[in-house]
Order: structure tokens, then sequence, then C-alpha cells
């Protein structure tokens, strides 16, 4: 049950009542926000006096849930707005992995001459093989935040684990839970202690219902930018590296009020699917679309298959642009 | 591999060639083709004196294959061509099962009313279990012709077992091959002895080889007027009904040259998100798609949760209409 | 819901009371079986008078739940008997397919020297390419039925597809259902109308709850003889052919009254695994086990990877039946 | 590729020629193993001079693999071994959750009094919602402790997360990496410093070969006790909670060189099937069962439904027993 405390309420009664109720809470704006299992399904007469107003919930999807907040919520990435009514489809690019600062200056300028404003990069990469590229770590961090002071882009990028998670935050624009790490409690709670936007994949075994609870544990703690991106999910079929779950973007639409990004570039893992996969996501509503990019595929030290090199990526921007245009969204 | 004899080829000689590199064969216009298991890489010597042309294949996804012919194939629909360089979406309409005469001929009026050329109705229903509606036989493939007559409209309807493929191939004007038999040898070889289009629905736990080998059972005896449809595959994820698998279908564009028409409604399976797949298909590409429309969804005695009403049909084709103008497509 | 009508009943009445209540029915022994769907859930006073007990029920797995009839059943087979309380364990070896009588006698002649009744064999096989070997077909089931009358062995052999389904009743012991086949009610209600064993293979994209249904066709129809198979589904792993489900074995135990027999060969798809996996299914306590043996393995038309030869069979036979011992089974 | 280097090379030439080869570097008792890329397959000749053995690899399963050890490893728990030749089958059973001081004695002395040596319990649950129970904590840790120190069990329990693995470490015999954080480097990197035994649980959504690759993070660091546990994968198949992958076992056992434990109690989710599955798997041949034994199932504060209770793990243990035997293995 979500519960909202009335406007004077202290923070110690805040703090009594909670502990009453066995509630998580944050504050927001002038109120506090209390937060129980779903299994209390009335507000105890001993608490009513403190009480504004209470949603029951049918389960622990709650604070994302369109039961609570019938409204898109919107996020703020930089200058940038995407979700609520703004119509706006927010175009992430950029290599998979940051390897050099040539490569990583090159998709910058790549994504500002298309009038983007956000660049993907990773630096500490969560591969399956302990003897593969593992990523530049804090290196390209430092080389990422250079881009955006110096060309003004905002930058995303993963976290691997709760040890990093600090220099995430710190370096980032948007941090990035990635899909094998949606799970990690201890980058959860982490993400829920600051401010900045927190773009979390579903795990590609993790069920829709297990995927939203992963953002309660970041808006349970306060911050309520939180984005959610389906990034594909296994299944027996091979041929493609991952399945895009378009049924289940439509079930995050329905039942979820976040703002929801879609990467077909993981789904796929091969380029030639990328440019159909993404004018798809655009026409069936989404807020926004995240798809690797590099200068030069075959030398990629990660996901080689599946980066779009310069011209098949301007060409998709160009189409995308189109598309957009007739629906009435706009790329940013 | 796939052989073409020479032009003058006699049927007795296309027979003792085909015997003696155990090939299935079928004569085109004026010439035969030869079609032998994939690991026949070379032309024997013995037998190169009749023929044209060969293509030795990787696998055994043969005729269906891009590297045989790299141009998507065209497949008539009674008076509608589909595939090829036409640009033409067909936008299948109708119940999940014929019920009565008064509702299917409603659902016609719908389809003709918008300027749809091609009405679906299941007879034979593929039920899981045997206590629930089985559908109406061959009672409801006569409405079906009823309709054809009496509206122009084209007909799609699924057969359920080889016990009634002969009468499905004379009642319709395409013979729909449903997901749960789509291995069945028995409907595949009878749909591969008439010129009426095959469309061919994904088994939802088949892969997209065997999928398209399907295929080869229908195209390997003659009949080329084959269709894939996707239409959802099974995963873990049960919050919705399938798995739409556009990943799949972009494989499918890029190794098979058939037309390839969409499903949202089984993949889906609750009517909410119907709408955004629809779009998201014809954005991406795709030859056709197959929605379920009912006069009154509640009362429907299959798949009640998915079928859209009237009004709800009549919105998405307004919205698929803008979108396909926009994208330089023809709906029909 | 479940009826039994009293024991004088005549023929009529039944009739007429299943059509009152939308019921399939049957007579066993002196009294008719009346299955309506499970949406009843209480008897009409109008047929009251006729009705001798009454079973409502949860869902649609209704002849072989438990919550009807809490003793496994008894099926039947030539001379041997399992299930019920016999704790015997059938042991069906043989080749993927009949491949000459050369080396289907060579098998049976292993079966009856290790003193196992039955013999698996296939001669109509549910390939997924038309390009590869599709089984001897008629020829092979009247080597099956020379093996039957000169060996003493019991056969079992799988029917493809509904064209085929009198012929294999004609000729085998025991009718197999394939994976492919699961959903084909041609076969099922084909199978409904014969008093023989029928294995009922579950497909690999099929819900346990499906499986149990696909016995409800032929249970329904007046054949009281199913077993069900569980031969592995299709998940995301793919270091093996597929994955037995043991869980679902435990599933079918609890809430099916049917004897159930398991083909670690076909789960596993390599001769590797075979003999670890059949001790496993033979400790969880199954009435059967389905093995693929070959004279020559390397040499089998189909399914070579997964065929043992003689010597690990005759091995295999040799531990299973010391560990059924220990158990208290009788390997049969 | 695995290179073991001569046994007088010192540190510093071990260093230099690790960063040569670009490979990951431990000292085992007097000599040093690197381990680069499966890419190299041939020693560059610059190094030849310091090595002793060098094993191309097929892929990035190396130390793990048979190829490069055939023998199965041991693995020390306490004073307990298991792997090799030892014949030892560990049962650990315990709770899901640590709940109590009561509790956990409770469940301790239930293990001894069966003379079983090894005692589970959840200090930090992993779980999917902020909102259910999520553990004691540290002061679980505490309480595991004093079950060591009083009862001279051993016990294993769950990090969840980066940032209790140093606390887990300390306080724990065997450190159980969850199957939610099978892909989490910083525990595995954490874990390859330290020589405790570390059991990893497969990813409900992990390939085999993802699963092994995981132990190479923690062997290549240096500390050779990795157990590897199955404990059920995510398929469609919802009637129980997980699929066991016996199948996958069976992969584990032929390619990987590490001892095995399973855990049916995650895998079936319902306490009526674990007793079957458990001696299906001590059938199959494995190191060790992982089972869920709680004084009051209903009550228990999480996985309820799947903890069987005492009279039920007496009785199991003593249906192991008697089948360990039969087959010549020893359960401790």
């Amino acid at each position: 049950m979500i519960i909202h405390l009335k406007k004077n309420t202290s923070a110690e009664i805040a703090q009594k009542v909670a502990e009453e109720v066995k509630a998580l809470h944050y504050k927001k704006e002038d109120f506090y926000v209390l937060i129980t299992g779903s299994g209390l399904k009335e507000v105890p007469s001993s608490i009513e006096v403190h009480v504004d107003q209470a949603w029951p919930m049918k389960n622990d999807l709650q604070l994302a849930s369109r039961s609570y907040m019938d409204k898109k919520r919107e996020v703020k990435i930089g200058d940038v707005t995407i979700g609520g009514d703004t119509n706006n489809v927010i175009l992430i690019g950029g290599p998979c992995s940051v390897e050099s600062e040539g490569q990583i200056t090159s998709a910058t300028e790549l994504m500002t001459s298309l009038q983007l404003s956000t660049l993907r990069g990773g630096c500490y990469k969560p591969r399956t093989s302990p003897y593969s590229f593992q990523g530049m770590g804090l290196d390209g961090l430092k080389l990422l935040d250079k881009m955006r002071t110096n060309h003004g882009v905002n930058v995303i990028t993963e976290v691997r684990d709760a040890t990093q998670i600090e220099e995430v935050i710190e370096y980032s624009d948007v941090i990035q839970v990635g899909a094998k790490a949606m799970y990690d409690q201890g980058i959860l709670r982490a993400c829920a202690k600051t401010q900045k936007p927190v773009l979390i994949k579903r795990g590609f075994g993790s069920t829709l219902q297990e995927f939203a609870q992963a953002a309660e544990f970041v808006l349970s703690g306060g911050n309520e930018n939180v984005i959610l991106c389906e990034r594909g999910i296994r299944t027996f079929e091979t041929g493609t590296r991952f399945t895009l779950d378009l049924c289940g973007v439509a079930w995050l639409k329905e039942y979820t009020n976040l703002p929801i990004v879609l990467d077909p570039s993981h789904a796929m893992g091969y380029a030639y699917g990328i440019a159909d996969l993404s004018k798809a996501c655009l026409a069936m509503g989404v807020d926004g679309l995240l798809i690797e990019v590099h200068p030069n595929p075959k030398e990629a030290k990660s996901d080689a298959a599946q980066q779009l090199n310069y011209d098949e990526f301007g060409k998709l921007v160009g189409e995308l642009s189109h598309l957009a245009k007739a629906l009435n969204y706009n790329l940013v």
C-alpha cells in the first residue's frame, strides 16, 4: 500500500508511522510517502490521523504503477525531457565500449552533427569471460566526462557491479544498470540515493513484473527519475542474439508510469535488422532508442556484429526523423 | 542443392535424374526444378549434360532462401498481390471463430466498409481442450463461402489436421496452416498439390529455420504461393500470451524470399496492445497483418480477450492508413 | 464436470442428457461417463435423476486428474502391465528409424537377449526438412509386424499425421503420438476409437496442462489406455538438444493418474548423457523409459548422435537392473 | 590458452610474460599458471623459453575444462571432501532464510541428529521486491557463526551483492554466489582472492557455457575451490517454479572438472516434488544436494511453499541413504 502522509507531518512522526506499518518511506516535496508490502489492504486505524491519501495495491508493483499514478512520469536528461506529454523520443547512440580518445571523440562528433544530445559508451563491461576485453574502467569514464565538457553531450554509461557505482554516478548524466545487474540491490539502493536519472535494463531472463519491481528499489528510496529499457530476452530462438519483447513493452505502457527506452542493437545482435526494428519501436510509441554505432564495427573490441557504421546510422536517423514527423514525435 | 534442368528435358529424364541424385522435383513453366539434400555440393558429372544451372546450399532452407532467389516472391490472393515490389500490405481482419451467419456477415460488412479485401474466420479450431468450443466445421466453411460469393471478399481459414484439408482447400482463398499444425506433413504435402496460397503460421515452439523449412514442403511440391506468418513464440514471459518475435521477422526478411504477414492478436492475447504492435509491424516493413475483430468480443466463443471491437478496429485502420501513406505502403 | 450416470441408464437417455449439458460421453463397463466443460460446477436439477456421482473440476484436466481418480491407472502392453501398483518399469529400446530388415532384426534380437519386451522403431519420420530421410513408411510397419510375429516382442511406432493413423493402429501394439503431433486432433480422435494403448509425447513447446489435456481427447472418447511421455522441452539452452523436464514429471505424478514414460534420448540428443539421465528417471519413480539403440549409430539415417550402441545399451540395462532391484521396481 | 611456466620462473618474469601475451596469471604451488584468451592457439616463440606446458583451448571454458584437467577436482568443506574419487555426496540442508536464533538452532540440531555436516541459511536475501523480507543481514551471519562454533557444523550462506562480500567470506565455510549474482564480477573477483570454497549457482537465464565461465573468474584468480550448482532454469513452463536442467548437468559432467551440487528445492518450488527430484539427482551421480527444510514451512518468511518440514526431510534422508548405499556413494 502507498500512503501519503499529511503535509505538516514531522520527520519523527513519519519515521514512527513507517515503523508501525513496516514501510519504506521518503520525502517528496513537502510530504512523506510510505510504501508497505502489498499485503496491507487497509490503513490501520492507529495511523489514520496522519494519513492524507492511501492506495491499496494488487501486488508489489506500486510506485511505478498506473494504479498509483496514471500519467507517465517525466525524466530530465541534461536539458532534454522525456516522458509525460512531451512526445520526445531520445535517440541515444555511441559505441558498445569506450576504446580510445580518438574513437569516442569521433562518435561524439557524429552525434552532435546529427543534432542528437546523448552519447552512450561502456567503461566497465560485464563480459561473460574473464579473458576478453573488460573495458577501460575509470580512464574511460574520464574520457566520457571530457566529451561532456568539450562537446556538450549528455553521457550514459553502465555500472557493472556495486564496486564502481560511486564513480559511475559521478561521471555520468544517466546511470545505466545493465541487464546482468538488474537484480543488484547494492547498485539499485545506491541509485536510490542520488537524483540522477537511472536507466534500468531488463534482465534477459527477467519477467516484466520483476523488471518493474527493480524500479521500485530506486523509486522507494526517493529517486523518481527511473527509465525502463527493454533490450531483448533469451528464448529458444538462437538465429538472433535475443528476442526483442514488444508485447512486453505494450504491457509496460499499460501497467507502469515510467518512460521506456528500447535497445534494438542488443536484441538483434546483427547490424542487418537494427533499422527495421528501430522503426518498429518508434512507431509503437516509446520514449527513446539506444543504438550502437562505431567508426569501424569490424575492429570493435566488443559486440562487433551489431554495431552500425556511420553511414548506416546517418541513414537510419534520417528515416526515423521522417517517421517521427509523420507520427508527431520529436527526435532529441 | 537446387538444380534447374535444361528447358527441353522430358518428364522421363527429369524423373530419372531426380532418382539418381535422390531429389524432389516439380515442373515450373517449361523446365524442371530438382532439390536434393543440402549435403550435395557439386553436380555429379553423370547428370551434368541435363543441367542448366545449380545452386549449392548451406542448409535445407533452399527454395525459400535469398541465396537461390534474391527477390521477394509475389503471391496473389484473389485480385490482390502482395510481395515483390508491390509495397502492398494486406490487412486481414475478422473474428477468431465463425460463430453464426449474423456474426460473420457483420464482420464481412465491417471489412468491406473499410475497403479491406480479405476476411479471416476459423471453422476447425485447434483447441487444447476437448471440452471447449471446437468450431462450426463444414457449416462454418459454407458460411465463409457465402461471404465470398455475396460480398466479394477473399477468405482465409485454418486447417486443423489432415482430415479436413480437402474441404479447406475447396472453400478458402488462402489456406491457413495453424501454429499447432506447422509440422503436419499431411497438411503441407496436400497444400503442395494445389496452387492456392498457403499461409503457414510459425509454431510457437519452432525455430526460424524449422519455420522456413515448413515452407520447403509446399514449395518443393510445386506450389510457390507460400506466405509466412509470425504470431508469437512461447517464452518464460506470461504477462502477455506469447512474445511477438520481430527480431525473427528481421531474420526472415534477410534470409527468405517469402512474403511475411504478422499476427499481433495472438501474440499479445489482450486487446490493449494490438494497436501499438500493429503500427510497429507496419513500420518494420511487412506484407500483411492479421487482426482479430468481433462484433462483441466479450461474447466471443474463443479468444475473447484479444479481439478488438468495431470501434477499436476502425480507429486502428485509420491510424495504419496514415502511417502507410507516410511510408509509401498501400493497405489492401 | 465429470458425471457418472446410474447403471441402468439407456443409451438414448445418456445421449439426451449429454446433449442437455453439452457433454462428451462414453460407455464404461455398465454405465455412462459424461464430461462437460469445467465451467459447470453443479449438476443441473433437470438431470439429477439420472446421475450416480459427479465431480466438479477446477479446469479441463478432468478424466486424467487425481481429483477424479486418485489411483494411477494401469495400462496393458501385450502381456505386460504398467501403472497401478505393479512397480513395473517398461524399458522400451530400439532404433530411431526402421532402416532395413537386417537392422531391425538385429535390434529385436538385442532386446530379447536382454529379456526386454518392447521394441521401438519409427516408420513415418516427422522430419523438419523434406530433403532428409522420411522413413520407410508402410514397408517399415510390415517389418515391425514381422518382428512381432517372429520374435514375440511388442512394438511401438509413431504416427506422423492423420493420414497414416489407421495403418499405425493396425500394425502396432502401442500407438506413439509424437511431440510434433501432440495437438493433432485428427490423430487423437482416431486413437480414442481404438482400445490400443496410446503413448502421447509432450510437445517440446507445450505446457504440462496442455499435455495432460491432449490425453483428455483420447480418454473422453472411451480409450482409457493412455501413457504420457516427457521427452524434453525447448529452452534457451542449446548445449543439449532439449531440456528434460523432471520438475514437470513431478507435476504429472501429483496431478494426473496416467502412467509416465521418459525419453532421455531425445531430451539429451547426445549419447554421453543417456545413462546418467536414465538412472535419474528410474530413481525418480516412473513407469517406463524409451531409449534409442542402433547397431551402428554413426551410420544411422536419423538422430545419429543420440543413439547408443549395443555395448553401451547392454551396460546401461545392467546398471538399471541393479538400481531397480534396490528400489523394488521390476524392469520389463 | 593455458600455459604452465617452468618451476623456477621468478615472479617478475611471470608478470612480464603474462603482459606480453595479455594473460591473467596466478601461482599454483611452485609454478605460475597463465591464461590468455582462447584465440591464442600457439605459444609465441618469444616466451617459449619460459614455458613448461601449454593447452590451446576451443573457447573460454579453460581452467574448468576437461581438456585441461580430465579428473574431477576435489573441494574441501570443513573436514569433508567432495569431488575427485571420493564418491562423497554432501547433503546440505537448512532454511531458506535465517529468521531467529531459535529457528536456526533447531535446524542445526536437525542436521546434526541426522549426521549431516553442512547447514544452509540466507542472511542477505536477493528478493525481487523491496517491500518483502530482506533477510537478517549481519545479525544472521553472526547466528550462523554461533552454530558453527557451538554445533560443529559447516555453514554456507549467500552473498547478494558486492557490498557484503567481505562479511560473507568472514562468516561462512562456503560462499554461495546466488543465481541472480552469477555474473557479478565484484563478487567473483573477491572470491578469487580467498581460498574458501565458492558455490556458484547458475543464473536461471544463463547458458551452461556462461555458467562455466563464471567459474573461470574465480579459478583464474587463484582460488581453485569452486563448486557449480544447478538450481533450475526459467522456461515457458510455469506449473513448477523453474525447470531443473539435468541434461545440463550431464553436459557439465562431460565438459567441466568441477564438483556439482543440485538444488531441487528452488527448481521445483513446491515441497511435493523435492523427494523424487533428490533421488533423481543422486542416482545421476552428483557431488551434493542443497535442500530447504524449515521447522514450520507455512510460517517461513521466504519460499514457504518449497521448504520441507522435519518429518519429510528425515524420511527423505533415509531414502537417500538407502539409495546411496546401493550406488556406492557416501552421504556426508
